[in-house]
């Protein structure tokens, strides 16, 4: 029996302590998969009778489009009891990809003071500190001695159970974070020490505009747990490692599904089909025309064609290989502007980089494509003109696949969005020029 | 001046404090950057004048590819000085990128006892729990009490400062894991209690030869910090969220590399031309071949090519467009396959989800097509075949894109690398085959 069918069976039959141990026992790739095998009406039925708390673990598996479209489908006053139970970040996350209409409807049954807070979170873009923090954490005076603070951490342990305290913040009356306490530092003191004597003073701190890619180098570069964020000097979350992580994880996946045509964010096959449908046509047909630009060039060229059909095997090869070589070029380099490795200013180094490997890799695709062509036609000429078009369009696919996605980045264009369709337009029209230009020059050699 | 200049000009002056300075200001991304635009010799001089605590606080700043060129140039005996300040994990996952001469030269260099523990660690598969634990963690017996512990761990502050001790393992006199205490839980007991008392009994452990997979699945699930790994049932080593959490991200990043064409690991612009173009050789030497293989189709149809040679222009159109409709459900089974939304036994319902959105796509591209088709030839046969061959091959690029990354899984094929050459080649040619074949049989209403 497959995980969902074993969900809606304990449901139907309502024994609630076998559907939660079913549910709870489920990895997050599972719980992923059984969700996106059932449809709405069941996904309802599941996640009332798990009840919030277990609803809101399962939520926590899957990922933020997936939680979305889930929460979606319950009741408003239902999803409120379950986005409660969620981390602040975790929870705004979702509320921020909900449609306006549902986000309303939920946010309306939440008290004022919660209401409040999701409103403030999401008030901070997406993606920076404010949009990624959570506001639990654990903060106490400068005063304070170490029993008073391991005697407020037993107090609320409950509350910070859930989110993995690491570090103590100690700020002054008006909130300004003067220093930070390690647990560790807390367990190898004695109860009388003040916090002022064991805090690391003036700690690293980010503003709640701090980028992600702000984040990610402080994170990098060093080993927290999490950052303290503080919006014009007061503290007031806590950005998680972990989040951070999820977060650039996730703009990686977003950047490889937009290479490949998928715009607009994730994709889920649950999601619903027309929405599926248009959001792919909108890349296609933008690379449809493009494609018909650059084919337009074979039109002019039709005299050459009929003279020579064979050329006609060769297009799309030529296409195709500029195509793949290109990308291999684009490739390493949004990898390597993805680890800072490359910058915009680069691109003359790069291209100098890049040239070498594509003559390198032209004349070996060139001499192999021009002695087939050779051997199949017995004429030297169209194997000439065939890897020599070849060859020099692959030098020119390399070159470009490899800078494009710096100069791209330069102005302000999202390289992971048009490198592909740039590069390839340009190395069709190229490839089609090169070879029929070719072909037309050397017409009576070619016959 | 660029940042390897600044260090290039501290290490000839000698000015080693400012040097040092520097070098920690950078952050991962302008360290990689800043290595990879100098050449050996400087690299060499850089690293030498900044100690092998410095230069191994650099080296954890980089990618492991990076890391490993880098340590490459150094003398052994300086980069055994060196991976002696990383932690086991690193220093085993840069071992095993060595060149086997490299290796054994940097090996014979350590004490036999470091030599030892790299050569046991590095005995483990990759990407498995034993390959990527770190050794160093803090063991005590159930016994001991919580001032003995707090004890330990302040006589081994030293060892433990580095390793960002979370837990504390309890395990028998054979080795045997028999609990973990939180550090939490700790600061929160009396100073009398045992460890026994405190300690979560029978904790979650894993085998060395857990898989990445598997890892993920657990940290996924829960919040552990860390996991312990044990070796027939003795506590090895322990093994982290953030280096997991790396692998997988890596991971991701071989794969989209792979989709794109970069075969065999990470390229970096600094690695060596021969080798770079050598490697992407590779893998377009089996694409032109099977690209000849499926633009011979177009020699056979090359009479009904001679007398409508419009349909030449159509050819590389409809090559394209399948490539790139097939490619949007390529990243969108990938994706799900590596989030667990879908495994190889739900081929028939992705395929399903994909035949409704290829239809609708494949509708619109096909009408868009052969409309333009048949304006610029007044013909609206021409337009019927041109629309009605790229309607078809759409419906079967996204069904095949949709299902191959499953299909090839299931029969242990990485489907990273195998989706897209497998997918463009069945597409081209069944593309080709539509048009010409649709063309012969309406040839007297084309010409």
């Amino acid at each position: 029996m497959t995980p969902w069918d074993t969900l809606l069976e304990h449901t139907h039959s309502g024994d609630l302590e076998r559907l939660t141990a079913f549910a709870r026992s489920l990895g997050p790739g599972e719980s992923a998969r059984a969700l996106a095998h059932m449809d709405r009406e069941e996904r309802r039925l599941v996640l009332r009778a798990l009840g919030p708390e277990e609803a809101a673990d399962l939520l926590e598996m899957l990922t933020r489009a997936q939680a979305a479209e889930v929460v979606e489908d319950l009741s408003p006053a239902y999803a409120a009891d379950v986005l409660r139970e969620l981390p602040t970040d975790t929870e705004t996350d979702i509320l921020r990809d909900l449609d306006e209409v549902d986000a309303a409807a939920v946010l309306a049954q939440l008290s004022p003071q919660e209401a409040a807070e999701v409103r403030a979170l999401a008030g901070y873009e997406d993606d920076t500190a404010g949009g990624l923090m959570v506001v639990e954490y654990a903060a106490v005076r400068a005063t304070a001695t170490v029993s008073q603070v391991v005697e407020h951490l037993r107090s609320h342990a409950d509350r910070y159970r859930d989110f993995h305290v690491q570090y103590i913040y100690v700020i002054d009356e008006e909130g300004v974070l003067t220093g930070v306490l390690r647990l560790r530092d807390l367990l190898l003191a004695r109860p009388r020490q003040r916090a002022r004597e064991l805090m690391i003073p003036d700690p690293i701190s980010v503003d709640v505009l701090t980028t992600l890619d702000g984040l990610q180098e402080l994170f990098d570069g060093a080993s927290y747990f999490g950052l303290p964020v503080t919006d014009a000097g007061r503290m007031v979350g806590v950005v998680r490692r972990a989040t951070v992580e999820e977060a650039v994880g996730e703009e990686a996946h977003r950047d490889h599904l937009k290479h490949a045509g998928i715009v607009g964010g994730e994709e889920l096959r649950s999601m619903d089909t027309l929405t599926r449908s248009r959001r792919r046509l909108q890349w296609l047909s933008i690379n449809i025309l493009l494609n018909m630009l650059a084919a337009s060039v074979i039109a002019i060229y039709q005299d050459t064609l009929t003279s020579v059909i064979a050329l006609a095997v060769f297009l799309p090869i030529i296409s195709d290989m500029s195509g793949c070589s290109g990308n291999q070029a684009v490739a390493v380099s949004m990898r390597e502007l993805s680890i800072g490795v490359a910058r915009p200013q680069d691109v003359l180094h790069v291209w100098g980089k890049e040239l070498s490997v594509g003559l390198l890799n032209g004349l070996a695709l060139g001499i192999l494509l021009g002695g087939v062509a050779y051997l199949w036609k017995g004429n030297p000429w169209l194997g000439l003109v065939a890897g020599g078009a070849l060859a020099i369009n692959t030098v020119l696919a390399v070159s470009i696949g490899g800078t494009i996605p710096l100069v791209l980045k330069h102005f302000g264009v999202d390289p992971a969005l048009a490198s592909g369709p740039v590069l390839t337009t340009i190395t069709d029209l190229c490839g089609f020029l090169l070879v029929l230009a070719l072909a037309t020059q050397m017409l009576p050699l070619l016959v």
